[in-house]
C-alpha cells in the first residue's frame, strides 16, 4: 500500500486538516502503456504523482510534429496535467504513459486550495515549475546550438540507459517525435551512423554497436 | 515618489510586518541604457521591479550567439536577477537595460523569506514563473517550426511598435542576437526584404516601407 506522505516532500509542513483533505481526495490510478492522459490546456484532469512507470510530456506542432519536453519518473509530480491551477500557463502539452504507469491522482481544486493556504506547497510548486523550466531551457539550447546528429546520438545513449539494453525497440518515427524532427532526417542520420559502425539497424530495432563512439558524438565539446 | 504598494499585486495580502520589511529594504535604482544588470546563475542581485524603462532577458551560447527570451516593461517583476530564491533554476540568463531603466530593487533574502511565510507571495511567484515559461515555450515553437523570414518579419513589426516609428535604429548584429541567428543570415534576409520592397536599408537603420506586407510575412497562417 502506497502512502501520499512518502511522496510529498511538504507533507510534514501541512496542517492535519490539509493532510486529511489530500488523503480523502487522492486516488491511485493506472494507465496502460500508450494512453494519453492529458491533451490541451482546457483539460484539467488534476495532478499526477508517479508511483511507478514513466510519463512523456510533449508538444505537437500544427503539422503534427512532436517534441519531447521531459519525462516523469517515480516520485515526479506532474503539474501540467492540471495547468488550470496556475493561470499563467498558456501553452499546451500532451502527456502520455510511455509504459504502464501507476500514479496518485490529486484533484486540481484540492491542490489549488492547498497552494493558496500553504506557503510550503506554493513554494514546492515553484521549485517544480522552475525545474521543468530549466529542462526546457536546456532543450532550447540544444535545438538552437546543437546539430541534429549530436542530439540523436545523445537520445540513443539516453534510451539505452533507460532500457538498460543496447537493443532499442524504437522506430525512426518515434525518434523524430522525441527530437521535433522529421522521420526522413532521422532515417538519413541513422544510416550515416550505421555506415560509421556505431549502430546496426533492423526493422523497428536499433542496436548500439559502438557506444563509446556514440557518446563521443553526443558530447562534441569533450572530444 | 513611487510606492511599492502600487506595484505589488499581493500587497494587501501581506501582514504589516512583511510590508515594513519590504519598504525598509527596497531601494530605487537607475540603470543607464546598455548596462548589464545580471549575468550568470551565481549572480544573485535581487529582484527588480520595473518602474520605467525596458529590460532585455537573453541567453548566450558558448559561441557568443544571443537569443532574446523576453523583455520586461513597467510593472514587470524580474525573477531571474534573483535566481537563488528558487533553487531549481538551473539556467543562466543575462539581463541588460535596453533603455534607461528605473526599478525597485528588492534584496533576494527579503523576498525569499516573504515567499516562505506568505502563500500569496509564493503563489504570485508561481504565476510569474509560469508566465515566463509560457513565453519561452512560444519562442521554442517559433524556433522549431517557423522559418527565419517569418520570425524576422515579426520582430521588425514588434520593434516598430515599441519604437512607435517605421524607422528602426538597429544593426543586423542586434537583430541576429534577438533571434539566436548569425549576422550573415539576417543581412541576407534583409536584402531579400529590400528587394521585395518591404524595407529600405541604410547604415545602422532599417525603414519599414510596406508594413502591411511585412505583417503578412510575419503571420503566414493568415495569408
Amino acid at each position: 500500500m502506497e502512502h501520499l506522505e512518502d511522496y510529498l516532500p511538504f507533507w510534514e509542513k501541512l496542517s492535519e486538516r490539509h493532510r486529511q483533505e489530500l488523503e480523502s481526495s487522492a486516488q491511485i490510478r493506472r494507465f496502460p502503456s500508450g494512453e494519453v492522459l492529458h491533451g490541451g490546456a482546457e483539460d484539467c484532469v488534476g495532478l499526477l504523482l508517479v508511483i511507478e512507470g514513466r510519463l512523456r510530456v510533449y508538444t505537437t506542432s500544427e503539422e503534427g510534429r512532436e517534441l519531447t519536453l521531459f519525462r516523469l519518473f517515480e516520485r515526479d509530480l506532474c503539474l501540467f496535467s492540471a495547468s488550470c491551477i496556475v493561470n499563467s500557463i498558456r501553452f499546451d502539452v500532451t502527456i502520455a504513459a510511455e509504459r504502464e504507469t501507476c500514479a496518485f491522482h490529486i484533484p486540481a481544486a484540492v491542490y489549488k486550495k492547498l497552494m493558496a493556504e500553504s506557503a510550503a506547497v506554493a513554494g514546492y510548486t515553484n521549485e517544480l515549475m522552475a525545474s521543468r523550466f530549466s529542462e526546457v531551457m536546456w532543450l532550447m539550447d540544444q535545438i538552437l546550438y546543437q546539430k541534429m546528429d549530436v542530439r540523436l546520438a545523445a537520445l540513443l545513449v539516453e534510451e539505452a540507459d533507460l532500457a538498460d539494453s543496447e537493443d532499442l525497440h524504437l522506430t525512426h518515427e518515434e525518434l523524430a517525435n522525441h527530437l521535433g524532427s522529421a522521420r526522413e532526417v532521422i532515417t538519413r542520420l541513422l544510416k550515416y551512423f550505421q555506415e560509421e559502425g556505431v549502430v546496426s539497424l533492423a526493422r523497428g530495432r536499433i542496436r548500439l554497436t559502438d557506444r563509446p563512439r556514440l557518446e563521443q558524438i553526443a558530447a562534441p565539446g569533450l572530444r
